[in-house]
């Protein structure tokens, strides 16, 4: 299909990316009035901050992606478009879908957010269940419960791995699930499978840094190594993965664990789609931008969040957070609400209000303000949960996340826990090729 | 894999299925304390009257689809497994999974339900969304917002079929689907998309039959066809369904309706699993049992629900309807409480309690009771609201539909409008070969 007569009449602000970043400037921009279009290639605004928590059933799909149409329902200056950016063009200010629809801005705001990142490791793409989007926690979740099924109709697949998550990557994502997989070992497997089943079930958190959580302190991230090996969590750190095959992960000193449910969360890298744009790519294939979130050389474009290398106005290079999409995404609609009438714009600043991850119940680990103050344990679970309450989007999605919670911390039990992807389900359980496989059926 | 050590060891009861007729036998069963081995392809129980519900966003798949083990949490005498039954042995009692373990018990009860019939209709397989599982709703609802989401980037999708649902069958089903898409059409899309393509939405019920809901009396079937006019339904009544074209769908009379999203409500079958047992195949490939729902010449074999063509002890020929398998599989239970307990087993009678069917908010039809009293308007539709909320199996499930239902009702928002199944939302637009279709682009 040719251009779309959408392109003749720009729009105010085309955003591409309906993350925490695009949303935020999208919100801004339109409360001072200004005409925006928003492209996701989802109808929905995924919460990323929980998504691990879908692949362990404690939260539905739904408690963590908001359909952007309801977010927008009231605000008359923003359309959402769905629709796959197949191509940027940062001179003329448009995208083009997949379908070959053109979007057209007088400002363009690229949020397009990361994509996993492999590492050109054999096997990882193939082989892994990355976890960055709702899609992939379903998607990992029905893989976890197949392999649980399989094990529970034939023992002969514990040997080979059934019963086994490894874990790849030791930073927030990877250490937040390698917690809630062995909780779900401790709590839910047990009412799934029989108990001497259950019990053969396995979690291993491989990295290759030699400690869990590097940018928190070491304080937190010994409270976090204790609590993960306390869970039952089997540490392999100071190990990269040389390869992932169909019926395990081969580690750097040649071990071998065998598994069908391997997480990849080994780290994320800006989107296909940038390259090619022309604009200054730097680590990570992230856009260079100037301190005002503007990219150099390029008029009318910003850059931010994920999709961004930021260094700001205190000369802090900015690591890839939700915060940090999220403050971007406010800084850029204020500077853009500045270019359109005659303003100045101003450098981003950036507020550190600290970290934190979750470990379990009544175990998470915080570090408050700029100075990170470190807290651990059940008065940081408190305070997480406190948080990730007033972060996430909606009325439906705060009343529905609690009452999740509320059900499963009460009852033990996981309503979700139920198989909705027959594709990831399904195990292939032939062909053990090399010496490290199991024995052919 | 060879023959699982299970195999050694028969069940007192081995129930292949986990639907209304499989689950209510399961657990009368156990109730009695007999030993139960059940095995579904599902870890879930679906509840198939609401399953229309979760294609139009009006529940979650969740709320239609409960766990089978926390179903039998606290009932020691049955073992849940989950596996794809592919092979029956009706002779030596054992079934066969798609992965080679087998399982013997000393009865076997097959309620392996239906599966869709096509009718051999050109093209149906492969281009429409037939609606039997929660798996199939989740996909029509992503197909469905997916030609939404082309329709608001380009209009031109429009002429192509992108606003128009066909729903073929005219049964329980289709009306159902065909009255809660038309009610989605006036309420939620104009939430997601333009007034003026929101205007262009059409929906259309098709059915070789000259009027719907066969099985229901004349004032019910003439106040569904009022109603589902008055809601803007197309009824293309007494035209059989030649072709369904990737494109849209060929009638009887030439005429072609463009369209992406193609209900397929034609009817069902006997699962392909049951031809070759062995056991005699009577209509629709379903086995003629006895009237006590055994089968003639198979020692120790049940066969019932949707699995079983019956005649009950009053010579009733029944249909294919949740409250038969329901009570079938609570009178087969009955049956082997009397065979293993060397009693007396009795021909099974259905207590017919009426049929109901939902056309739209405060718009149903029930015909009550064994004489079917006919009430319609909104007292069918509070009988119904109250039949499904104790037929729905599990606490966590009424609290979640009632709650999902008071949310739709009372704010007309739909929070589970949201596109999970990426495979399904993806359409293909190219190639238009023939007279019937749209301009090339």
């Amino acid at each position: 299909m040719a251009v779309s007569p959408d392109s003749e009449t720009p729009h105010q602000v085309l955003i591409v990316g309906a993350g925490l970043g695009g949303l935020t400037a999208a919100r801004k921009l339109a409360a001072r009035g200004i005409e925006v279009l928003l492209i996701d290639r989802n109808n929905y605004h995924q919460f990323q901050p929980l998504i691990y928590q879908v692949a362990t059933a404690q939260l539905g799909m739904r408690d963590v992606a908001r359909p952007l149409r309801a977010i927008f329902r009231k605000e008359r200056a923003v359309t959402v478009k769905t629709g796959e950016v197949a191509s940027i063009d940062p001179v003329a200010r448009t995208v083009t879908t997949s379908d070959g629809v053109t979007y057209r801005g007088r400002i363009l705001v690229i949020a397009a957010g990361a994509e996993v990142n492999f590492f050109n490791v054999p096997g990882a793409q193939d082989n892994s269940f990355p976890l960055y989007s709702v899609d992939d926690a379903a998607r990992l979740r029905s893989r976890f419960l197949g392999a649980l099924d399989a094990a529970d109709r034939d023992r002969r697949y514990v040997e080979r791995g059934a019963l086994n998550v490894v874990i790849v990557g030791g930073g927030a994502t990877g250490v937040e699930t390698a917690g809630a997989v062995a909780e779900s070992m401790r709590e839910v497997v047990p009412t799934y499978l029989p108990d001497d089943l259950a019990r053969a079930g396995r979690v291993y958190l491989v990295d290759m840094l030699p400690d869990v959580l590097m940018p928190f302190n070491e304080k937190s991230r010994a409270y976090a190594a204790e609590k993960l090996r306390e869970y039952g969590v089997e540490l392999r750190l100071g190990q990269s993965v040389t390869e992932v095959r169909k019926d395990g992960v081969v580690l750097q000193d040649g071990s071998f664990i065998p598994s069908r449910t391997v997480v990849w969360a080994g780290g994320l890298k800006a989107r296909g789609v940038l390259s090619g744009t022309g604009l200054p790519q730097g680590k990570g294939g992230r856009i260079d931008v100037n301190p005002d979130l503007t990219v150099p050389g390029f008029e009318g474009v910003y850059v931010l969040g994920d999709s961004a290398n930021i260094v700001d106005a205190k000369g802090t290079k900015l690591p890839q957070l939700g915060s940090v999409a999220q403050q971007s995404g406010a800084w850029a609609a204020q500077n853009i609400v500045a270019d359109l009438g005659g303003g100045q714009r101003t450098p981003f600043v950036y507020r550190d209000k600290g970290i934190m991850a979750m470990i379990g119940r009544g175990a998470a680990i915080a570090e408050l303000g700029s100075r990170h103050r470190h807290i651990a344990g059940p008065v940081a679970f408190l305070a997480w949960l406190a948080v990730h309450m007033v972060l996430l989007s909606g009325l439906w999605e705060k009343l529905h996340a609690l009452w999740n919670w509320a059900w499963d911390y009460g009852t033990r039990r996981r309503p979700q826990i139920i198989v909705d992807r027959p594709d990831a389900y399904a195990i292939d359980w032939s062909d053990e090729r090399t010496p490290h496989g199991g024995a052919s059926p």
